[in-house]
């Protein structure tokens, strides 16, 4: 998976990747006066919105990355909204990396990857995941990702303020607990590398601290990073991109 | 939440919590055969089953854990299920914990807040969290804890073998890093002490090493636990108890 996506940020000489983030206070007027405001026409209109933007943005960017919170938040309807937001950005060529930052131990991660990445309704092609539980929580993901070409994002070192509260703690032997798990994400992915040598076990790395972000470039050799904090995250539009 | 948490666990007599985790494989067969094997079928079978189990256990066991993966991986309709099987357990009487260790940043961890905790269609009592994204994913749980009457379980130290993979890592302090996440969630949970002096802010502490609960238990005076791993988590029907 992570080849292809490769390829289709080459193809189109873009690397960022378009949120898609159901937030009704966003949708522009002439879509939410087509529909009621209960729950239901904010689901509808959060869903045509999706589409406008998925049609307008899917010649020039290779991906979308749906962040599951808000359509959870919708209920069943928002569901509905995710799983064919997923479909509809599948049909139209883009890579579908789902935001959901899941993570369990065993027979529950598997849960999890079977919903987001093998055969469930929500499928996508990406998904983030946490690494605080360890490799039980994350090797049911990586070996889905195996079996049905698929990939995952692992959180590294996030963009948010608290982040450094402790991801940035110092360990005893000198290491950053974010270093650690970005070693723990090299060494997850170690045999499902691709042929540009990269991984289908990738990892989330805020850029809002640069010099942290140059060292695990250099560290993390074979991890291709998922960068959010580029450009604008924390204006009305979040904005993302790729680092290889 | 937590008083009320108590005061059933209190009357009861029992600090037990019943797992609900919608497998298939393990509803009865006479349930089973009622229903076809398609995706729906399926549903139904583990919705009869979750609520014959409600039914049996209402009067003696204060609270039920459902898993929200095993939901998620049935796609819509086990969304359905999950939401009838929490509606369902309040009916009864019963607490309900969801276990869907979510963690995200500032509106996004909202947004799951609203779906798990405020009033979306999955609304539960208390919802298990992941910390890696420090206080910035965490508060704003914990300020919809204190408006809504919630609470949370934060995954401090959980049962499982690769859990000491990273929290049992010494920081250069000395501390490790579930030590850490504990003293954070006693902090967290300050200003949200019950009449028992507890907190709504609780933590998930497995019971597979005595020590590290025994130290935990003396170090987060406020802390309420829930403890996987008590009796036979690897069995085929997991086990939880409370610690207070």
């Amino acid at each position: 998976m992570i080849d292809k996506l490769i390829e289709k940020i080459k193809e189109m000489g873009n690397p960022t990747v378009m949120g898609l983030d159901p937030r009704y206070e966003l949708v522009p007027d002439e879509i939410k006066n087509k529909y009621d405001s209960s729950n239901e026409g904010i689901c509808k209109a959060c869903l045509e919105f999706n589409k406008g933007l998925i049609d307008s943005v899917c010649d020039i960017i290779p991906a979308v990355k749906p962040q599951s919170a808000f359509y959870e938040a919708l209920g069943i309807d928002g569901m509905k909204v995710l799983r064919e937001t997923c479909e509809y950005s599948k049909s139209k060529g883009m890579i579908v990396i789902l935001d959901s930052k899941r993570g369990d131990i065993g027979s529950t991660s598997k849960a999890y990857s079977k919903a987001y990445l093998e055969d469930g309704e929500f499928k996508s092609d990406f998904l983030t995941v946490n690494p605080y539980l360890g490799s039980d929580g994350i090797v049911p993901f990586v070996e889905d990702c195996e079996k049905f070409d698929k990939g995952i994002f692992v959180l590294v070192k996030t963009s948010n303020p608290s982040s450094s509260e402790l991801q940035n703690l110092k360990l005893e032997n000198g290491k950053t607990i974010y270093e650690t798990v970005g070693e723990l994400t090299e060494k997850w992915g170690e045999n499902l590398r691709g042929k540009y040598g990269y991984s289908d076990v990738c990892a989330v790395v805020g850029a809002t601290n640069p010099v942290e972000l140059k060292e695990l470039r250099e560290k993390l050799p074979h991890t291709f990073f998922l960068i959010p904090g580029y450009g604008a995250q924390r204006r009305k539009s979040p904005r993302y991109c790729f680092s290889f």
